[in-house]
């Protein structure tokens, strides 16, 4: 007797699991219900198809080799069974069935289950603000949406754009609405777009934005939408904004009604609880995707870090302990990326901010690099931040920003993180060089062995947040500028103090030995150098301005 | 008292210790001897010198922020003294002095140390061949070379051009001869360019190479070099070539003279044997770069694997370990890359010819992915190679090759063996995934499953070179085709039977049960599916090929 495998929902995890089921068990009866009309589709691609550089719908839901993803082509490729616009209304554990409905088609029926798979995904937060429901305001969650937001562009109805929410898809967004040719205004509610970077990483994304023509406006918040049938207005406490469009991108929330309707348990993140073979507290109901909550590697907490990599390797999981083998989920570091016009923004693990949050003793450092040999045509600039557990020198956390390649080194942190690597094992990781790909010592070791620097007091860092502060409580300290005279010309800090770095020695008598002394240069291995000067000099209070005036995140003095 | 610290060679790892100790101890007495005129300048840029991708010599030899490396960046800069131009004749360790001569300075003198560092490099092979004293043949060592070889090319003298050896040097110097206008034969001893790869991986760089206009002629060696004063013909097992211009790449050998006349113990691979400390046998003598040996991290033997990103690594290592600190260099995966055309080529850990001569019994897999979401522009082919130990399940190495981003998958599988993870730990890599830089499931997680997959028996593979013995032998076998038809259409394999996957349960009777099956398609995710089927329908001797047609490394039929 072959089993019934039911999966509910047809966009990423579910096929996944139909897919990897048929290939394990062959004689295995597999359905999928899917509500809406797509199946198996690039959710995480919408942005790319809003702003054209995927250029046609079906781009979306095909196959590398262009076939699409239809129900046709899952019973006869795949021999699943799939009903799309068919809504699963009810789950009846007892009697192990669904009760499920197709759009516009009258009756009810009832779907038997031996395995029933939860693949029901999430839906974007619509907060109740006054005016939600007029016209012209989007999410971008599916195939509709951008759909919506394209027939508007087309008609060339949508000049001035409000997006509301920094985050992933607000960010990939607003990239797209700028590419096709909006005026953009970003509120995001928090003092930071993307809060999966620190705050100085963020500033940086934030001027990079900037620069692009949009208007990052942090610590607004919308308070309602006014116009007609359309929207017009969007008030914020940061002021009035002109809106053609909306479009909210203010977080997703796992889809648990089925679930909790079933009485399966519901973890603290509000997601489906699941075990680490995908199993919910129903023995034969599994789920995955981005209706589950999962595991923080690094604490063991719980999680809800909905993705369509996780997505794909849970159900993946699922099928598996489903026909009867065994594999386990064993859960995320939050590796992320995205793109933000040209700069690549990625993190894995904690950023400092969680870290100190979560009771660690960070020591972070913050490095200004490039991604491949400084002579090559196309070297660009990576900044990368660390975050390592001073205790254990174990790293906890890795993010880069910038122009050059960025995400792929953060997944040689994360694999650092995953395997629970001190800063001085990942300094000695045997990475692939040749200068039309890295730097002879690669930026990700870099920043490492600046790490190591830190812990063994080689090296006293200050941010540049805390050097900001001082120079704005007028603090007496000497900011000095180790940089070459051309240098300094064309950009400086404030009230800093200028001896380039060839001439200290001779010049070392000029600086008061009473006074702390911040040293910074372009990246900071100058300022570096120079405070291993002032020290030999005997200096004592000599410390380096973590990033240099590259990372600087706020203003500077230039021609 | 301060320590005086004298280092032989100043291009590579001779100056990463200078600085690094100058750091750690500002009171150090550094100096440097460098028997060349030009320091720290990058010696892996060279064949972008040569094709003037990188514009001008000083590029080679700059600080990102572009102040040249002399001898005066190094005293004024770093406090180190740099003698170039300087030859070290002799160690005298009893009294702990090196003799040295500057060029055309007539006396020797004498330099005492309390810590010696050896870093005096390789130098490239010259083979005594008849002929090889001729003009116009040049290895590709150092700037001097490089200037030797862009004079001929900016006199427009050197149409045809000779390389001799298929290595990395080999390989990047070829392409830059190409995109100087030349015609380029090269000649590899080995029956494949890039020893660091598995043939059918080089056969597919050597294809890649031949679209551009390259000959490569492999199992052919050079018996003679004619001409008059310059070279003509270059005379080999496979024939005579014509050539204005060899290019000798067949290797380097580390330069062990000195250590070697004052009895350092010399290692197994020919280079100085050194602790993990970077100490030769005598302790107050360090080495470090392309002189030394180093330890293999997966077989724990010693290996001589000479790459500037190790040169760099060993100097902080031995700096630190000079000045009283520990630091420990553990060994290498010879992780490598290189740029060939529009091709990435890299590799991690050991081939499986390696692995099989090592006495492992690995299962390899082969699969063709894109680097991005296939649906955005400039999504790129990659081929990853895996070799896993089949009792232990852990990755023991990684290659990839083509036009996406590969060198840092490979990274990531470089981290992945240091951590001696599996296959299937791996698999579970959370990677940062969003479609402009991966797909949902990395290229390398995709190829952990298949190697999961073959290692629980639920794919059976078999080799391109084992399908092509069995057409050659005219085995008797069904070489199934389940592509769609246009892609038949295109190219396809020689006698192969086409029933596209989506027909086959259908027509699955079409097949005989006595005869063995290998399914194929482009990539071999459909030929999977496709042996899933027959399975399913009682078929017991189902193979999947590895690679499918797109790695398929001999000649398709095409329309």
């Amino acid at each position: 007797m072959s089993s019934k495998i039911l999966i509910i929902g047809g966009v990423a995890a579910g096929p996944k699991v139909a897919s990897k089921v048929m290939r394990l068990d062959p004689t295995a009866e597999v359905t999928v219900l899917e509500k809406g009309k797509f199946l198996s589709y690039a959710g995480c691609g919408l942005p790319y198809y809003v702003s054209g550089k995927v250029k046609e719908q079906k781009d979306l839901m095909s196959t590398p080799v262009g076939v699409v993803r239809d129900a046709a082509f899952f019973q006869k490729v795949k021999n699943v069974k799939v009903l799309n616009e068919t809504e699963a209304l009810e789950i009846d554990r007892a009697r192990k069935r669904v009760r499920a409905r197709t759009h516009g088609k009258g009756e009810d029926f009832l779907l038997d289950y031996d395995k029933l798979v939860l693949a029901t995904g999430a839906k974007p937060v619509v907060p109740p603000i006054p005016g939600i429901k007029l016209g012209n305001i989007f999410t971008l969650h599916g195939v509709h949406d951008a759909e919506g937001i394209k027939a508007l562009l087309a008609q060339s109805k949508a000049r001035d754009v409000v997006m509301i929410g920094g985050g992933l898809i607000g960010v990939e967004t607003t990239e797209a609405l700028v590419e096709s040719g909006c005026r953009v205004t970003l509120v995001e509610m928090l003092p930071q777009v993307l809060r999966i970077l620190d705050w100085e990483l963020a500033r940086l994304v934030e001027k990079h934005m900037e620069s692009h023509g949009v208007k990052v406006l942090t610590n607004a918040q919308v308070t309602a939408f006014e116009g007609d049938a359309t929207v017009r207005e969007v008030i914020t406490t940061r002021g009035r904004l002109p809106a053609d469009m909306v479009v909210l991108a203010i977080g997703v929330r796992p889809n648990v009604d089925l679930a909790r309707a079933a009485e399966l348990a519901i973890g603290l993140t509000g997601a489906i609880q699941v075990d680490d073979t995908q199993r919910t507290s129903d023995p034969d109901i599994y789920a995955v995707g981005d209706c589950v909550q999962t595991t923080d590697l690094i604490t063991g907490k719980p999680c809800f870090v909905p993705l369509g990599s996780t997505a794909n390797k849970q159900g993946r999981v699922a099928a598996i302990n489903i026909c009867g083998g065994t594999d386990r989920f064993p859960g995320v570091l939050g590796s992320t990326v995205c793109k933000v016009f040209d700069y690549c923004v990625a993190r894995t693990g904690l950023t400092e901010t969680a870290a100190r949050q979560l009771g660690f003793e960070p020591v972070t450092v913050l490095v200004p690099d490039m991604d491949r040999a400084h002579y090559m045509p196309g070297s660009s600039l990576i900044i990368t931040k660390l975050v390592v557990d001073s205790r254990t020198r174990k790293l906890l956390g890795a993010q880069i920003v910038g122009p050059g390649v960025g995400d792929k080194r953060v997944d040689v942190a994360a694999m650092a993180i995953t395997a629970e690597m001190t800063v001085d094992q990942l300094s000695k990781a045997d990475l692939c060089y040749a200068p039309p790909y890295a730097t002879a010592v690669d930026a990700v070791l870099t920043a490492a062995n600046v790490a190591r620097n830190k812990l063994d007091g080689e090296l006293i860092g200050i941010t540049a947040m805390e050097v900001q502060q001082r120079i704005e409580a007028k603090d007496d300290f000497v900011l000095l500028d180790v940089r070459s005279p051309a240098e300094h010309d064309a950009e400086r800090l404030p009230g800093s103090t200028f001896i380039p770095l060839g001439a200290l020695r001779a010049r070392v008598g000029e600086l008061p030995k009473d006074k702390e002394i911040v040293a910074f240069c372009k990246v900071s291995l100058r300022g570096y150098e120079a405070a291993k000067i002032l020290q030999a000099s005997g200096f004592t209070r000599v410390r380096v301005m973590d990033g240099g005036l590259i990372a600087w995140p706020y203003d500077k003095i230039t021609k």
